[in-house]
């Protein structure tokens, strides 16, 4: 495609952007669509000779969007928001029209020194101290890999350079609670510490995990002969949004010499607002800290920052420098593919940058605020109705919430929970995500798209009680 | 930022980045600027309040470009070509305008059924059977990591769900040739195998990998009680375009049992056309295969296809399944979060898809065919030239040259070679890369950017002259 073909086409990609934006809350929140319906509407070879671009755009219109779940509806409450504000999202076209690659400084200098400026303007905005340094990966799934590889590494004084793993005479354990993400887990497993070495620590009344539990588990495992390598705590757990308490949790770390690792990838955005910091306190005693700009701040997907306070370390864990990649500025830049997995490396901090810029630190607080005050309201008119019940303290923009009549219990419960949330989805008025909390199902509401306003909320919580009624 | 401010925002950016393609040849490929030049630039705090977007593109033009490497600038023959072809800009423009995730099949339909599409189209341009399934990562980083994770876990007969590579009685052992690429090094050693159980299989003159020398060293580790576990094989090196040869070392690795990976992550893309594919023959014995369509091909980075042959062994060694994440669909529909790394994924399939359809088959192999013509063009031009030397065989489209005047050997070579190299890369009129092959400094020549013609190869090969001769 030649630029003055891409300057019509872009022109015309925009419109169709900034229409899909200015139109998506008419559609049904959730794609209507069965599996397979897309694939066949589509031929199943490639063209051989080229095709008009109004073509692709006509299939796009007809065929794509209608088989699309529509994340940045103002009624998507489910999962968690994916906000990609669109100064956020011209960032990103920056990037990929562009078509620069960080393999290395050299290889482009702006998108190093840009990343490192931006990273450290978020951590200024989440007030944490300037020991930090970050980087962006594609997600906290890869950035808890990433730290769990490190955590093995440190424990066994970099294992890698000799036999690895399989070389070390004494398991290695990994902790985590249940109301851990599931990317805890894959990444344990991942990095090779094995089912049988992930314990469960157990939690409290509201979610979060008991650190006198943790200290338990280590001294028992240490007694066993095994050897203590890492904890993960979860600031905002993803079932109910618990804290689990960092500065109770660090003190075992240190005391046992234990990687400490936190998942705040959701809930880390808050922390740009002051009167939410209470809820990470200790988090500057943390090894690694993941935080993904792109759910509730606003950065369009994929920008997960992950931090460490010893980047020697993982550059240790992470380093390569074969001859065709090194070049004479190298002991004086920062090479971020040795600070992750992938060599190459999109010009990601482009859209983290013009999102602060185009929103102001400012301006992102207040939509912070405005969710955490949405969520706070949809929690009073719950507990103010029965038989409707929240589950878990509210301590951010997600609640947990059942309708619970008087002689419903058991698996009758759960099928009366599913089968509301599934009116509700199926209608496309809002999406909900159910999920199961002690063993029951029950359904998260969680608030905070970036076109959720307290008028949407209102409207939820009228097609929920109309649904559950039924 | 309101749609309505995203229109005229985005017509702006659509027309920067086309006025910037249109020029890019202008600009010295190489960034001239020192480290710390564009940090310094820029402020150290974020700002309190919105700034407008002006402001922003006034910083782009005056300090993020200058500092940009220009990847799609005609006369870069450094590293690979990473082309973004501008169709395939639009597809990732879509992805990122519309915002939408794939966690789940439901979480957006269109995004997984039109990845299977547009993955299974490239599959049968490159000619391999239907019994290949792929998914999109990426890079071929994650993709070797993968690959590796599914090797050690097929091995070990899972032992993720017991206790882990540590657990282990036998060592478990990978082999690849020292002319792998760094990332397979770095995937062994993050996989948790350890630098002691990465064998290094010698090559042949031509930097091929010797399957005799393999099937040698398996043996010897078999006899010396441990595990051969995974061989990697790579069609077109990194330094030299070397192809291992398939066809013998899967004859080796079924003998033994051994996990074949093959990182053609380059040189994949070449099996477009089918006068190549004499150069992987065997590769439908493999277990699993890398292919950077963000390379050569066109697609906008990042865009890796990951090819298997057994889907569900993948599946099983990545699966998670929490109930947040469940749906009615899960049956029926693949979940590829399952399928690699990370939970949350972009809607990569578009920018794949739009380049097929905007380029067709036939318009994709031109491409190829011309950066072959012009790379064997330009090695009759060297060897035709004393003291110049081509000093690896030409498969594709990389050239390894030395200029070697009689009586320069050793250090004073190398010198001599990076210095005008160094001259080269500094003038700005052309990007090369050195590399070290055989010990010693030479150029890698790596032709294939999409707006590289003959002249742009003509003008490289004039300047090569001049500043080597100086």
């Amino acid at each position: 495609m030649t630029p003055e073909e891409f300057r019509s086409a872009g022109h015309a990609i925009v419109d169709f952007i900034a229409d899909y934006r200015t139109h998506v809350s008419e559609r049904p929140v959730l794609a209507r669509t069965e599996p397979g319906d897309i694939k066949k509407q589509l031929p199943t070879a490639p063209p051989s000779a080229p095709e008009p671009f109004d073509a692709v755009m006509r299939d796009l219109e007809r065929i794509i969007v209608p088989g699309l779940t529509h994340w940045q509806h103002p009624r998507f409450f489910a999962y968690f928001p994916s906000n990609g504000d669109l100064s956020s999202v011209l960032g990103d076209y920056l990037s990929t029209g562009l078509g620069v690659l960080g393999l290395a400084w050299q290889s482009s200098p702006a998108l190093t020194e840009l990343e490192e400026v931006a990273v450290d303007w978020f951590r200024q905005m989440l007030d944490l101290s300037s020991r930090w340094s970050g980087v962006i990966q594609d997600t906290a799934s890869t950035s808890t890999l990433v730290a769990l590889m490190c955590a093995r590494e440190k424990t066994t004084k970099y294992s890698l350079a000799r036999a690895g793993l399989q070389g070390e005479p004494k398991p290695l354990i990994v902790y985590a609670s249940a109301q851990s993400h599931s990317s805890v887990d894959k990444a344990a497993l991942l990095a090779g510490f094995g089912r049988a070495n992930i314990r469960v620590v157990p939690h409290d009344a509201e979610y979060a995990m008991r650190a006198d539990a943790l200290d338990e588990a280590i001294a028992r495992d240490r007694a066993a002969g095994a050897l203590p390598s890492a904890v993960v705590a979860t600031c905002g757990t993803t079932t109910s949004t618990a804290f689990d308490p960092i500065e109770a949790i660090a003190r075992v770390a240190v005391a046992h010499g234990l990687w400490l690792h936190v998942d705040a990838a959701m809930a880390g955005s808050a922390m740009i607002v002051p009167e939410c910091r209470p809820l990470w306190r200790g988090i500057e005693q943390a090894d690694s800290l993941v935080i993904n700009p792109h759910k509730w701040l606003g950065a369009a997907f994929d920008c997960s920052v992950y931090f460490v306070r010893d980047p020697e370390h993982l550059v240790r864990v992470m380093s390569t420098n074969p001859s065709y990649l090194q070049s004479a500025a190298d002991g004086r830049v920062k090479n971020f593919r040795d600070w992750g997995l992938p060599l190459g490396r999109r010009f990601r901090a482009l859209k983290l940058w013009m999102l602060i810029r185009d929103q102001g630190v400012s301006g992102l607080q207040a939509r912070v605020r405005r969710d955490l005050a949405n969520a706070q309201w949809l929690a009073q008119q719950v507990r103010a109705t029965p038989p409707w019940r929240v589950l878990a303290p509210v301590r951010l923009q997600t609640l947990c919430v059942r309708h619970q009549p008087d002689g419903l219990d058991g698996e009758a419960l759960d099928r009366h929970t599913q089968a509301w949330v599934d009116r509700i989805n199926r209608s496309g008025a809002a999406l909900l995500t159910p999920a199961v909390l002690d063993g029951r199902w029950m359904v998260r509401v969680s608030i905070g798209a970036e076109h959720t306003e307290r008028s949407d909320v209102d409207a939820l919580w009228t097609v929920m009680q109309q649904e559950a009624g039924r």
